[in-house]
């Protein structure tokens, strides 16, 4: 293996290392570990370690803390409210995500809207939880403000992933983890990095104008929501990241649209926020409470093979489904280890002395 | 008025005349009629008493049951499955949507999948239902395939939209409803009407190509996902509309994908379909299982009130709310009334000749 390359495990048992000295009880720690390095498994690499060290910024300036006493506000047969006690989202998240498959477990389904949490890696962790119960996974969550909604200047909503998991039989999960923006965030930044313009539609400069230079964001400029623009359906990205906003942080008493707290340390936290952290949903449906689990297994099979064997537009090997890439990318991972990039490493690196934690 | 507008009560009260002529009971022939209408009233024709004749067809070749015996063939404290009986759609939606608002008085949330079913009109005519519950409200459905998935050629999801409905407190309510293609399919038939391209990213050649001629879709073409294409999201669109066939009809034992039956009665039905008619998905989640109601719209007042005094990009007076060009629309054409096509006003009198019913 090459000096930037890790294998999985190795990364796993770093992470829960830092994420024990700064104060997470050794359970946490692990799920937290767990959720976080899920993101690099599936590819996401912007979600993944490539965080941990603004996680312990976050922590360092009092706005994450490491050992949250997770409580129920309120609940009914179906549905909870949790808060977070500013925790870490990737512990909070997995809690909540519990609460619903266990709610769905008595109820048919679950639904839990969580308040006062911080960022919690990729929607996929959680909402996968589901699909060992036999039941269809959703997780929601809002962000920080990089996207303006159709016809505004202003950056109003994050890039609010939608996440639904659901079971097959043979075949593997449908699983669709989407930003609703045209291009999720950890793209512009390859772009940035690589200097490369970005395609039409995936951001505006300060003024509303369509660019396709990637470094406008820094300078004011915002994601544009999926479709683009008004003539290619951005309303309706707009809409989806909204109604991801308000399940999450309206419904649960976080902070919403504009007030969602920055991920970087550094930055300011908003004025007059109206809720508590950061805001997530999340949804479990048990199959057998709509139809005997294995019948519909047997028809997302059908439903799975009809759509890959699909003819394809000529230069097109197959019809995808969705969570295909990301199960690719996780067996070869899980096998060859994991490339960070250099400035990752340095960062972990950085880490490790701090915290006198071995990087291996 | 000129000839070819009408008013949205009598409109109302011919659309139901030709249900009952038909043979649907008064109480099912008067909600069909007014969610139909709901579609006129909102703006959008192409699902409005346009289609009343193409209901009619159905029911002439057998596809339509029009004295459903509606049942529950499976339930939970959250959870129904509801078979439609080959009724029309627009009588076993608002059944559907309303054993949703039940389970949620009771469970919190409450969660209907419907199987042999036929079109239901708009989703926000269903959707919007919870709103007087202090509810939130979802409506899903999957139509007959014109959609081809990302790198696929074949048309196999239909325009499969998500409705999401939202109380709030002095302001009127967020409805977003949208296909999940970059446009419907409505939009489309305005542009073949007038001869017009349409934009780049609404529809490909039977090949796959890109093309703006609106005709393809009649020579093997299709709709494309919201997102157009890879580089700008489509895979997401495409997973959108897959997650809506899934929840629809693999969920409720409906037929999915390339085997949903299509509206027009003189095409075949699809061979070997694997379940009963067309599927929907209703939700209804009580606010109050998650937090207080009047916090809940006190907060989504702001939520909407921040979003729609945002800046605005130069040329642009307003971002817009979900819902808010809609229900515009209605104010006026309530006031108004509805300008139909000449074409549409034809059919009407056709309608009016053949079953004996007076048109004004």
């Amino acid at each position: 293996m090459n000096e930037n390359r890790f294998s999985y495990h190795s990364l796993v048992r770093f992470t829960q290392s830092i994420f024990e000295k700064i104060g997470c009880p050794q359970a946490q720690a692990s799920t937290a570990a767990k959720a976080l390095l899920s993101a690099d498994l599936r590819g996401v690499d912007s979600h993944g370690v490539a965080r941990l060290s603004g996680y312990v910024r976050l922590w360092e300036v009092g706005r994450v803390n490491s050992s949250p006493t997770i409580s129920i506000l309120r609940e009914s047969p179906s549905t909870a409210v949790v808060d977070g006690d500013s925790g870490l989202g990737l512990v909070i998240a997995p809690y909540a995500m519990q609460l619903a498959i266990q709610k769905a477990s008595t109820a048919g389904t679950g639904w839990v809207a969580v308040q006062n949490s911080n960022h919690f890696g990729i929607a996929a962790a959680h909402a996968m939880m589901a699909l060992g119960h036999d039941m269809i996974g959703i997780a929601l969550t809002n962000a920080s403000p990089l996207v303006a909604p159709t016809f505004s200047t202003e950056r109003l909503l994050g890039t609010n992933p939608i996440c639904v998991a659901i079971p097959a039989g043979e075949e593997p999960p449908f699983v669709a983890d989407l930003a609703t923006t045209t291009a999720a965030n950890g793209k512009l930044e390859i772009l940035q990095r690589k200097n490369l313009d970005a395609p039409e539609g995936w951001i505006q400069d300060k003024n509303g104008n369509p660019s396709t230079n990637p470094h406008e964001l820094k300078n004011g400029g915002a994601l544009l929501p999926l479709g683009g623009d008004r003539d290619h359906g951005s309303h309706k990205g707009y809409a989806l990241g909204a109604i991801v906003d308000i399940l999450s942080a309206v419904l649960s008493g976080a902070n919403y649209g504009p007030w969602v707290p920055p991920f970087p340390a550094f930055m300011a936290m908003p004025e007059e926020m109206p809720g508590k952290g950061i805001g997530h949903f999340f949804g479990a449906m048990r199959i057998d409470a709509f139809r005997d689990a294995s019948e519909f297994k047997r028809h997302m099979d059908q439903w799975i093979h009809r759509f890959r064997s699909a003819t394809t537009v000529t230069g097109f090997e197959q019809v995808l489904i969705p969570g295909d890439p990301e199960r690719q990318m996780e067996a070869d991972r899980l096998q060859h280890g994991i490339e960070l990039l250099p400035v990752v490493v340095n960062d972990l690196k950085s880490l490790a002395v701090k915290f006198d934690v071995e990087l291996s």
